[in-house]
């Protein structure tokens, strides 16, 4: 008989069991996670009742203190799980049993499991949300740290992954940061919507014995409750929402490694990984991996499946508990690991990452200036697009000539005049047009590439950073 | 010569073209919608020009006459397309060209098509979240008058598609009510990051002609500007969060529409669609199906794939824009078209279905008071496990004798009280026990099925939509 | 110094190591469950060398035994890791030294962990493969035995959950047997295509040293060997390939699952699930949930979440190994575990399912067989369309009465025949239409509801069954 | 009233009608690609219905006519869609009866809509893999004929984007290719799949009047039939096989593409793509970007997130048709077109592309060759993890030193011999060593680099294709 086994549920199943549907059914090996937060919301919880008449403060006492002496024997290792012990929630009513005896069958008044676990899930990744905001400022705080000291690095720009302009590495860097502001932005929205009560919603209807639910709000710090009682047993919106909040994450810093592992290549030799976060071959003894950046590349995938598998998990699913939500939990757990990680590795990457500066200026070569060679047009009045087409037929004509396109004589530039135009356009101050220096801090419009605009950006993010820490 | 054709990059190519790769590379089949953003955005980039000394005010006058005209042909369906015309951005421009000659090319200058179709598409983007957002509080709307009108009205409460407890009609409706809150909360966020101005990035450095991007952002009403030219042009965040913004809306569409699917059975029988939402069969004459509702719970699918798609296409792009982000414009014309349609639909599925309340009184049975049959025995002073064993045995005896939970005799009920109890716990008294509209009254916690409850939940989804269009 | 801690690639590193880092990359925690095809490759491949003459008889055989007793140690949960170990390619290795010397340093001559790895885990999966082979044929046996035996119950058939036609139950089990008979022949084209050796590809050029892999192919008894040794190192096909199987065939289980949940709930009360594979409630006792059904429904979300996550990892990295790659293993290992538990879950939830034939029975109503009324019109020579017609009539003047569509009188009948056909064409026959079980024996027709028909699809699936076991 | 507007299911509807609803409900926008099909499957039909007595000859033969007009009018573009034309089924039958008169109306005797479209489906997508399998093979043979002629052409082979060895560009090219074939045999067992006849299965119990469905399979010259008639209305695993064909392919050719971008930078130089494959910049007149690549490489989220969002539709779906399964078509029509598109412009850049031989060659560096440093020893009798010790510490004294790996003096290798060996390894035949010809040409095992081994890999791949175009 399943009631001789002390299931939560007893008296009443005659059937015999599975074991496989045993272990299938069971989430204690990795719902023990949540040991902390279950007793802190149980432990809220027998003071609601004590409030609403439904434990004496003799009774409270004695659950606060049973509920105490688990915690401790959760955190000094020593609590022993039985065979029955399904998940947290029965784990540790079993055990407060053990210790302190019937009064235990009272703390579960009014509760669901269906309202504890999301009161627990909510508790546990309020602490993540701000763990791992912790992280990816630690992050951004590196990253704009060396924008700011290697402001005057010039390098490629690319787009298409071909060389485009030339800007300041620090523009670089700093294109990923801002990025990762707005998943800083994002989290902390997430964490908002994390941060509202579920507690006293019982398993469908509510709560019949008149808990006070903004008692436990406030003993368990939360910023509001929930509205509805079949609604907060059943959503998993902020679980959702922050498997996705990694996977739009990841992708950020996917692409940033993307760009790290190009530049690290050989070929580009812009930037050279530490030690510390590359790894070697067990076959070329010469070889040296980005096998950080490579992770960091490949974890936006398995997040995203995270991500993919529970809203999948969701579609379609009838009202209010189903025993399919059972599956937020390990996505939960496995990503926030994940996410912690690639923060911390990420950091450890950029702060640690060596430049090399003559292979950035080297690489910047005069075909890049063929737009400011443009711009020189219409700054003397031709129409961007016959400016265009005329630094073209320079970059054309420098391509077939087989020489450098600031080697084009100040002749042969004037052959592609528009011929329209009387007077040549190109003269000898188009000599100035070939600097880098000076083509960058033309750039000054806010969110450019001039040193005035790093700067600017740098203020900018600080400002955001010290905005999200308040 | 490639330069003949008139493309935008002149003066260059050589090779010869694959129509199939022509094809393959235009987005003018459908990128042609975002017509009237693409002249907003241009008319405010002259007046940028024209303030940073690029034009005259004779030229932009022109140029922003032309721009008009323009318009007009796509608003009177005039506006022609020519076999050149790979994207919105080169059509317009040809147009403005044959409108009012060179002049025309002077309005690119320093822009890229870049951070020119970023700029259309958070336009377009921006306008779409206020009619989405419309349509949602519509939907809401409906649900909370109707939640308002037919309150007295009780059927199950299912868990696990199991009969769980009563519980107001109206409470389910709130259940759902209160999810699509959250979606409006989060399509508000979404907007407010879409209502940032990425003109004036150029293509990678940002723009070197002195254009203010603030005259550009009260131009086109932005709420900010973005703060780094390379992310500026290459990060799709603000679309990837729309679709999944979508999603997530989706999956509890999905799940609303799966309840009343359920409800709309023959075995059920507590709702009928209106014909309107219904179709029959081309074989079965007696068949009336629920269409409108499986398509909603379909589009979950389309939805979400639309959002999988995009992240994995973003998945390790290196930075700055390479074209496979042109891949973002489909995904948010067909999400957009899909979540219009579909809240509609919505609308009107919940503001014409009947329900037979008749048959949801039915269905309420005796058993789906065990719960509160432990609680008459809590309220006698019975910690609630001991209660929940007796209440299991009651309905395991009853069951055993094949006859309806309340139809135990007070003997016995008595029989199954703990036998460490002295003074029999069941007394006549546990007669009120089985009166559905007392049950779903003890559930007055806020959240809860009472009828103050619910009353709290309509002021408060209505004030949260108040706050919202405010 | 790395070098010191006697990692594979020893002699080179200089840089300190980020302790988050080496947990990062470290595979050991989930590849040990490699160990016993890791040893298995390693001998097949010490066999490859000796015969290439790299290694004599005598070191061979000494690898041999040396592996042997590796292997030994992993069985008896003897074998020790060190904090060193990072993959179980190394810690093997290391072991091996630790028993025999250095001439263990002999056995990854010409081998790559690019080669190693492809090999074992293609080993691991070709085994799963079979043994989940097995377990599904067992479901799918344990449904056509259940077929056959209740091949005489009659219930009603749904599209779009609206009652449709009278059908044998066995038909439905059949429905979902036939789909799983697909997934059972995916299974094994995808076991054909794991079922490749890639040992002998090196790391990326190929093996140099004369190794013969077609002795390592029949030594390791695999079908075919790979091509291309770039491709055989990082292509993941079978892994996705598998992934997807696993998510085609959870779809299918999901969707059974889902009729069996609405079958079990209160309203149809067709079928009872055994107390082994259904759990009560921790507040409602008179709850009975079918937790193996939900739970088998919400895997598919998560299976098919690591192929979303697999397939994202894959897209767009560049050729040959990238350490991305390593996101392939707990991919698969969590993958085979799900689908391990879920067949035979099921297997246990579809044998021990109470039916309950007199609910099935009552509910069959006479309008399911407004589709035979029409056809009994077609019969008579109405064209299809005007039967359809009239016998939708029919059901409308029975629902505007309020009596069953056979209750109608035949002059009613005869009233809705068409107006254009002189003679009536409703006679008293009619009455024969309103028998479910001359409804069912009229489909006839291959793949249809008669009993000839099922009998015939259970010969064809236990054919199938045979040829594929063969 | 509905039934005026002639809907199929006539004579029963009462209400209104949404007219959004309405266009959300239709599927002509697309399923119109469906005509030549539908037309196809219906004069299949007809022939059933003739043979099984439920037409004459006479009425057969003038639906057969008719149906030859409707196609007619279809291939000629004159067939015009009425607005009660929700889906092409109802479009040709409408037609067919303004045509032919009443007898159209015995068309669908014992069909249904749901039946009749998934074989439309199949025997579109039957034709459509047939096509895509021609264009795949094209690609594959452009790819193994470029293998063949460039086969002397050397250049680095990188692992982890580092690099590795040497290797031939043709064996890189057949790595892709040889990943291709894999694709091709797939798409053949797709196929095989789809080529099953669904006919003759009704709406869900089957075909109550006598059609044979042998005869049915014969005339559209199917494989075989469906076994059961609930599962053949609403599986729709050949469409979800497809979408993940497809998405596997596109990961293949992402990272072939990715491959290209990154040899098409200025810093690999190592291939240069056809003008007609790339476009230019409308700002940067130097640029020419890899379009046709990077859409290549972005199609791989699209094809992949219709895959997913089929996947999500189908989890959880009751039993038999729901018109959810309606999403299956948009998602096969746009994906087919992607793929047809993509791997003819996979084609064309490979035909087009230029290599550049002499960068390609200059890329391989003697670091490249430390691997084959450590064979030297080895084939000396050093143990594989002593030599590649030894290799790597002559990599760190040449980098130390600031010279190439072969610029090492005997002598100086001589010093990093192990301790342990009495007589020095490095002898004056290590010179040898430094020869990338020499070193390509060890990887002769089956799978490897060397000459003899990519002729064979050309000549399977070719057997391949011969053996799957049979």
């Amino acid at each position: 008989m399943a009631s001789e086994s002390g299931k939560l549920w007893g008296g009443r199943f005659v059937g015999a069991v599975d074991p496989i549907m045993e272990k299938f059914n069971a989430s204690i090996t990795y719902d023990r996670q949540l040991w902390e937060v279950d007793v802190q919301g149980s432990k809220a919880y027998s003071r609601g009742l004590e409030k609403a008449g439904l434990l004496t403060k003799a009774e409270m006492d004695q659950i606060l203190h049973g509920l105490d002496k688990v915690a401790e024997e959760w955190a000094q290792g020593t609590f022993k799980l039985n065979p029955n012990d399904e998940d947290i929630h029965t784990a540790n009513e079993r055990r407060l049993k053990e210790l302190i005896g019937e009064t235990a069958g009272k703390l579960h008044t009014g509760r669901s499991r269906n309202d504890q676990v999301v009161t627990d899930l909510r508790l546990w990744m309020r602490q993540t949300c701000s763990t791992l905001s912790g992280l990816l400022w630690e992050l951004i705080r590196t990253m704009v740290d060396r924008a700011e000291a290697e402001c005057d690095v010039l390098f490629p720009g690319y787009t298409h992954l071909q060389r485009a302009q030339p800007i300041r590495w620090s523009h670089w860097i700093l294109s990923h940061a801002v990025a990762l502001t707005r998943d800083s932005e994002r989290l902390l929205e997430v964490r908002k919507r994390i941060d509202v009560l579920p507690l006293g919603s019982g398993a469908i209807a509510g709560n019949p014995l008149g808990v006070d639910r903004e008692l436990l709000r406030a003993e368990l710090s939360f910023r509001a409750i929930t509205l509805n009682s079949m609604d907060a047993t059943s959503e998993r919106d902020f679980v959702a929402e922050f498997l996705f909040w990694a996977s739009l994450c990841m992708t950020h810093l996917s692409r940033m490694a993307e760009d790290l592992i190009l530049y690290g290549t050989k070929e580009f030799s812009f930037v050279q990984l530490s030690d510390a976060y590359s790894t070697g071959s067990s076959l070329m003894p010469q070889k040296k991996n980005p096998d950080s950046l490579e992770l960091i590349r490949s974890k936006a995938g398995r997040v995203f499946g995270r991500c993919a598998g529970l809203l999948m998990t969701l579609k379609g699913l009838p009202s209010t508990y189903n025993k399919d939500l059972q599956e937020d939990k390990e996505a939960v757990f496995e990503v926030s690991d994940t996410m912690s990680a690639v923060l911390q590795v990420a950091t450890g990457v950029i702060s640690t990452l060596q430049i090399h500066r003559e292979n950035m200026g080297q690489a910047l070569s005069p075909d890049m200036l063929a737009t400011d060679l443009a711009y020189y047009l219409v700054r003397k009045g031709m129409p961007f697009r016959q400016a265009h087409e005329a630094s073209g037929k320079a970059v054309f004509m420098a391509e077939t000539k087989g020489v450098a396109l600031n080697q084009l004589s100040l002749q042969e530039l004037q052959t592609i005049s528009s011929p329209s135009l009387r007077s040549p356009l190109f003269l000898s101050d188009v000599n100035h047009v070939w600097d880098y220096g000076h083509s960058v801090e033309q750039y000054g419009a806010l969110g450019g590439t001039a040193r005035s605009s790093v700067d600017w950006q740098i203020r900018q993010v600080r400002a955001l950073l010290r905005a999200q820490q308040a």
